[in-house]
């Protein structure tokens, strides 16, 4: 029986969502949670490999299991094994054609970035931080240029495993909210560190140190040695995975209100 | 010369404020951080004396010092010496008849709750959790029956020092933000564990075990032994403290913005 769960974790106390000989990964923690209500040892598969410190708000997995439990066991029974900075949200039973990975149509990332002279206490592990006044007009035309199928081989960091730097980003969007800006990002799927590389890119314009159209130079180029630093995982939350809705996931009438905007 | 600071904290890797033998107290932090930059031993007196897990987001610290430093050394040359969960947003020069905790006319507190049957795994140090739905109108005229000048025995920690249980509540509102709700108290001064044991005693208002009135009840018993049990310290918040125009403080401009539903 194949079983989807959708996950939520505050990254900055695990190194990542991949499982590590050392058991360090958000995988490690779920795996061994889920083996003490399945009785077997159990692997979690994702939607989206979440790098170290990233936060997940609307990961999706799937395991497979030849015990029947039920729905509240995934959830409530699987909880009570987890630190208390991961949560399984909901439980699904699903075909065994769904792969949480494979039968993604589309991943949604939101950046936070807190823009003020002093970085964030309270938000230190959730939030970027930029000391100098940015420009969210020009960083939001800046965005548009990201938009379409590109290959993003200027923010793929070098030991990135996709098979092609060439993706399909639908929505790239900047807004200010008082201190805060958020950016959205929603594509097909990202090569490695692509969010937090392409918010490096947007800060420098955003500074004044470039135009917009910096970013369409950056896409041409194709060549990640002469683009900005990668820019800090604190402020990075998979927010959204999408699916066909044969599969009937609880996630998909959520669409995107469980985004950084409503975290309080 | 008396030096005043705005400081920020997020309380869950402290002890509470107060300096403690083994330092763990936000107080040591920030003292030992003043030290580094003064070159002397410096003693820090803060408006409010949060509890162990409470945040600060604008408490209000004065400390004298003999050195002569630009306003910047006491605001980026401390942050440096801090670690990323305390910071001070502003520092002010100050007569010396100011005193942070003694002239202050009152303080702002907000608690935040999240209120779903799965807790909040990225919120889960920075919000207090109920699972069952809670009715949010019956505890926003539950909380009216608190303002006023009032007894607050039965919302008193046993060892709390206060000189007297009696204290005016300026404001108590009580409202829902998507899966949150935001309590926002102000008041001259509060008694240990006030807050939080009001959050504990309005709950159970929200959650049907009890009318609006329960809470006139419990101020007339004055009976803390009788009341409901004090709610975790992980959604609270002191969000201001209010001084007289004079002292020309910076937060004082920034009223009550600086709140937890700007955080994001």
């Amino acid at each position: 029986m194949r079983i989807a769960l959708g996950v939520a974790y505050e990254g900055s106390s695990f190194c990542g969502w991949q499982s590590q000989p050392n058991q360090c990964g958000v995988q490690d923690a779920l795996e061994l949670a889920i083996k003490s209500i399945a009785k077997h040892e159990v692997k979690v598969h994702a939607a989206g490999r979440t790098d170290s410190g990233v936060h997940g708000l609307g990961q999706v997995v799937h395991f497979d299991t030849q015990v029947n439990r039920p729905i509240s066991a995934w959830v409530r029974g699987v909880n009570a094994h987890l630190p208390a900075t991961v949560r399984v949200e909901w439980a699904h039973v699903i075909d065994e054609e769904f792969h949480a990975r494979f039968s993604a149509h589309a991943r949604s990332y939101q950046y936070l970035l807190y823009n003020a002279t002093v970085a964030p206490a309270l938000m230190s592990t959730k939030a970027g931080w930029f000391h100098l006044p940015l420009n969210v007009e020009a960083m939001a035309e800046a965005a548009k240029y990201l938009v379409g199928e590109h290959d993003f081989s200027a923010f793929r960091a070098s030991e990135c495993q996709a098979k092609s730097p060439i993706k399909h980003l639908y929505v790239a969007n900047v807004k200010a909210h008082d201190q805060y800006i958020i950016f959205e990002f929603t594509g097909s799927a990202f090569v490695q560190h692509q969010v937090r590389n392409m918010i490096g890119a947007l800060v420098y314009v955003g500074k004044g140190a470039h135009t917009p159209q910096y970013l369409q130079e950056l896409l041409h180029k194709k060549d990640r040695t002469i683009s900005p630093p990668t820019f800090s995982p604190a402020g990075l939350y998979l927010t959204h995975v999408k699916y066909d809705e044969k599969w009937d996931l609880p996630n998909q009438q959520l669409t995107l209100q469980r985004s950084v905007q409503v975290l309080i």
